[in-house]
């Protein structure tokens, strides 16, 4: 008993000296807290006695390392790396092997018996293996017989950060940056390789950590060398770097009168920047641009096409491999044009004029990130020009880090959109992965929700939205059930109820969240708080950043005429898909309002009027989370205390807000329906006047 | 060995899940390591049987859980909490006692035989002793015979955060701030009470948790409540919560039409925004103004005086015992004037006229926060007016958070400044203190250098500045050597040599920082980046914004000629500091380029010329970060990794840094000076031209 109460001194006492005693949520999904089930936990433990790894590769190094954290964390022991088995059997080995053709580059098998062979044709195939089975683990499966194999359906898999030089991020919620340019080079904070390590978990093989908004400081000798330091962190990882580029630097760094892309000597400013960056970061990814949208530069100040400009960096970067990411998020002020039809009028012509080392990135829908869009008319219309993906995974429009709002769904229902361009079955998957198109080059981008709080995301079940995006850039035919609930698993608990709970929360809350706020098709990407609800919001710098050109509330009816009689935008897609969507009697409630300007007293297909059914969403939707409330308490035994009074917390305050959003709409749009608030909702308890009041404060200086 | 194996286990597996096994720094100064050495444990333990307290007084519970948190770290067991101690002898006494003398409202008092008596008149004064009885077991000392007594000297010991709405800090290089609005009030983050425990246990008692550029957000029944949630957490440990305000919102969220002090309908409106406050934080502090600076609005707007403007709000506030603190921070966009003598030239004639509940906040140089200033010419000028001492911990003009400068000095130095206006011995303390002019009311504000990185500060190093902060403010008396290292000791190690060698760097470090960027008295509250070295600036949308303005170099000397001859700002001083001060022969050299504009041939006391001693102060400044990176390389053993690799990266990014500094300064000032680098520092590897384009880069967008 002496030894026992020694231990149990020591315990108490290192575990304080460690860190306070609670769970910050800091690790993420790669927590590896110790298996309780002890018979589960010896049979994993039988079967990895030791990690056989014969390599100085730094990335199959970072393979060996992260199994033998992970199973330390959930074996509560040591597992040794060794070179070689020496005649003993029953270990993991990690090997590449480029004799495996069932997988691509990035693919990893995993095989058991007698050993558990972790192979990839690359040793980032091999990393990915790694924690792949790790995950098998975490997940409680078996491993008595494993045959996994497993491909990344799309090449290049990045997180886009918007982040500034001063640390702050546009659209962050979750503190301010990650990167500490002031300390880099010289101080390299341990959080940079947990971010990497986090990322190479799910997949990711690449990362924009400047905004696309982009300062030209990024691209001085000085800043690259800080830019050169986080990749050396990265490298390991399997993570590339990349950079968001400012189109006028070569006149705002180097000294040049134009940054007109056909100029020779611009092409040889980016020429020998390129150099210049390859010489510090020879595995450098490539450039991402925003050019000429939303008051940046670009190409066209100089009467020159998005192709010219992408071209010009595409030929400073080809000779080094590296590829360019050029957004087609671009529209013009104009109040009387449809912005849904900008980037497709814009891009379609230059289909095949762009360089093969350029892929133009689309954001899901043709607005802006918006709660519910259709998939852009662009997917499939490009085939001549690989067509990357851009998500958002900040809640830039999704109640920011309050709100719970799983994206898998989102993500989802823009990559099983159906395209219609080669026929049934052309989804935006297709397009994206490559094959309908045969696209010689693949991406898919997320833009972070990563920040310098203590557990990245701030809402604590936001983490899931990062990791359901790695997920699906891997392999878009997952679905998201089985990464809400592997993610819990890993993350939250292994408690079957509660998992069961946890995951079907996550599902439910798009919907919820869409129905407080934007339901029916409505959109809000105007200007203003982002945070609040403003649907009277009519003026603004532009007419089409105010509320009223998007929602066309009138005493006729709701929503945006994008048929034959409005905007035609829906004219961008195939015949079929504007079969689904132009007849106001057969649209999909979803996206009715989307595409057509509803009279309030139309009868749907829900057996409602449009002001009834509207009403309904509304009330539904802030009612909802209440019900998200009844769910989270019931996983309270199960689930770290700290993360529990956290997403306690701020459903409260979803369930205030959900309400705020309701009352905002309904007594908005009452002034143009003219009718009450049907049974069995009751009126709001304020007036519209009380509610703009409160929606001013987050306005006030 | 069964046991001990699975407790083995346990250890490795539990502690994992806890949080990564390195030290993040979040513990700060309250970490409480297990006392390595043994019988020094025991023979605490043996003083510590039980905590006893037999109260139900929120403020005295906490000071019973802080020590017994304390003490389980420290000796590695629980202490228990009782309501008595039954008849036993030797435990820990918490109580309050109205009857001691000795002691002021927050004093304290330990006495030790046969108990270990922790007391105070009230329960804050508890909850101080509590906290020193802790700092003394960490820093070693025996408690065999206690007797300590201490009473804070000044009564509202402050911190100002200047924290915006969105998240952003301004002069926060720690990344963002702590307070969470949207989140709150449904959300309390646990970093909230652990920031309430690291003020309460160096004494501070109030916190202003909004930017003096105020939004009046923070007055609108919205984030009242927000405030109020804070409060809650706060109160327990003894801090009260103060607001900055926006003079005019009576206009921007009262409807008012106007926000002049003497119109009546505006006092109205305060009075009423204060009663509607105290409902909802009845221990509310009060209010922190900043008004006509720097393009903040004020009462002179409407013609009227600061004191105007201070004292309705100070009627607002005191039927509720709330004060106001209103900034001398004032200066007029004036070229020709000398920003020196702003701030006395408008606030001396005022003096008498605030109402009892105002104090008048001054910072501690005349200009703004410099590396090294001559105390403001205010202190002691003002007998009838109570006036506060305004430090910046946030090193805003200190290399942000890579640069290494222990502030205890800047502090002590202004502290222990002899104002003469009551005779020899009139220091700004006594000033401060109240001492000097009975001051009925005493306070002391330091703007906070804590944000959202998870070791509050950025700089490890730096929490020691917030550290001696609230030591100071406490009492200060105390040393900054003696500061410097109960710090290190609880922070950083025990070890006695490696305590030695680290509060020797602290103590130097600011010296050496004054030396590579504003020796002699230079000064560089210049726009730009804050950061950079650009003593060429001289455009800006002020005059009193350049760089010129401030060091007026030109082909005969350097430095601002402040006596008769020139701005006579000496004049704001006594006789007997201007006699100190006036002559360039015997003006100390720290303060020579203040108050003297000195030809580059001068032969200083130092035996050099100005050019000689400048290059002198540079290089050696320079140099000697390469001797703190010595004595930080010899204290790796002694100190946890993770901090240890922090520092040491930021003291090479501080090498570089101070370089940097003194080429530029030294290259530009050579334009002027026509001499050459003297022996035997080798002149800069770079050209001015160099320079200036190396600074560029944090200029550009």
């Amino acid at each position: 008993m002496k030894y026992t109460l020694l231990f149990f001194v020591l315990l108490t006492s290192l575990c304080h000296a460690g860190a306070p005693d609670r769970d910050d949520g800091y690790r993420l999904w790669l927590k590896y807290d110790l298996i309780n089930d002890a018979s589960r936990r010896a049979a994993y433990a039988r079967s990895a006695p030791f990690i056989v790894l014969n390599s100085n590769s730094p990335v199959l190094k970072t393979a060996a390392e992260e199994l033998q954290t992970g199973l330390r964390g959930l074996l509560g022991k040591t597992v040794p790396i060794v070179a070689s088995a020496g005649g003993k059997t029953g270990g993991i080995i990690l090997k590449t092997d480029t004799s495996l053709p069932q997988l691509n580059d990035e693919g990893y098998q995993i095989r058991s018996q007698p050993n558990i062979t972790i192979s990839g044709k690359t040793d980032a195939g091999v990393l990915y293996g790694a924690f792949a089975f790790l995950r098998h683990l975490q997940t409680g499966q078996p491993i008595g017989n494993l045959a996994l194999t497993s491909n990344p359906k799309i090449r290049v898999r990045m997180l886009n950060h918007w982040d500034n030089t001063d640390g702050s991020i546009e659209r962050g919620y979750a503190g301010s940056s990650l990167w500490k340019w002031y300390e880099l080079p010289e101080r390299i904070d341990p959080r940079y390789r947990d971010y990497a390590r986090a990322n190479a978990s799910i997949g990711i093989n690449g990362t924009v950590v400047n905004n696309v908004n982009a300062s030209s400081r990024f691209l001085t000798a000085e800043y690259l060398e800080k830019v050169a330091a986080l990749a050396n962190v990265f490298r390991p990882y399997g993570i590339k770097i990349y950079l968001s580029v400012y189109f006028p630097a070569p006149k705002t760094i180097g000294g040049l009168k134009t940054a007109d892309p056909l100029d020779p000597e611009v092409n040889k400013w980016w020429a020998d920047k390129a150099n210049e960056i390859y010489k510090l970061i020879p595995d450098f990814g490539g450039f991402l641009v925003k050019a000429n949208s939303e008051g940046q530069p670009g190409p066209q100040d100089y009467n020159r096409t998005h192709a010219d400009g992408a071209n010009m960096l595409a030929k400073a970067l080809a000779p080094h491999k590296g590829i360019v990411i050029w957004r087609a998020f671009v529209y013009k002020a104009d109040g009387k044009a449809d912005r849904f039809k900008a980037a497709y009028d814009e891009f379609k012509p230059l289909d095949g004029q762009f360089e093969k080392n350029v892929i133009v990135q689309v954001k899901n829908g043709p607005i802006d990130f918006q709660p519910r869009e259709p998939f852009s008319p662009i997917f499939g219309m490009m085939p001549q020009t690989p067509l990357g993906l851009e998500f958002q995974i900040t809640q830039e429009y999704l109640g920011f880090a309050t709100h719970l709002v799983y994206e898998a769904p989102i993500f989802k229902e823009c990559l099983d959109s159906d395209t219609y361009v080669k026929g049934k079955g052309s989804t935006v998957a297709k397009v994206i992965d490559g094959s309908l198109h045969n696209y010689p080059l693949t991406a898919i981008a997320g833009v972070a929700n990563t920040g310098s709080d203590r557990n990245w995301t701030g809402h604590p079940l936001a983490q899931a939205n990062w990791y359901a995006f790695g997920r699906l850039a891997w392999d878009h035919t997952l679905s998201s059930e089985a990464i809400a609930r592997e993610w819990t698993q890993m993350t939250l608990t292994t408690e079957p109820p509660s998992v069961k709970t946890v995951t079907e929360m996550l599902l439910k809350s798009r919907e919820i969240y869409v129905n407080y706020n934007t339901p029916l098709g409505l959109s809000r990407p105007w200007t203003g708080a982002h945070f609040a609800p403003e649907p009277w919001q009519n003026r603004s710098s532009r007419p089409d950043w105010t509320a009223v050109y998007y929602h066309r509330a009138d005493s006729t009816g709701l929503g945006f005429d994008r048929t034959t009689s409005g905007s035609n935008a829906l004219a961008q897609y195939r015949p079929e898909v504007q079969q689904q969507w132009n007849n106001p009697e057969t649209c999909p409630l979803p996206y009715l309002l989307w595409f057509h300007h509803v009279p309030w007293a139309k009868k749907l297909s829900s057996g409602r009027t449009l002001w009834d059914e509207l009403c309904t969403r509304f009330y539904t939707g802030a009612d909802s989370v209440g019900w998200l409330q009844k769910q989270w308490a019931q996983v309270k035994k199960d689930v770290d205390p700290e993360t529990f009074d956290n997403v306690a917390g701020r459903l409260a305050t979803q369930q205030k807000e959900a309400i705020w959003w309701r009352d905002a709409w309904v007594l908005y749009l009452q002034e143009f329906a003219r009718q009450p608030i049907p049974k069995p909702f009751k009126k709001p308890d304020r007036t519209l006047k009380e509610v703009k009041e409160s929606v001013q404060v987050y306005l006030v200086r």
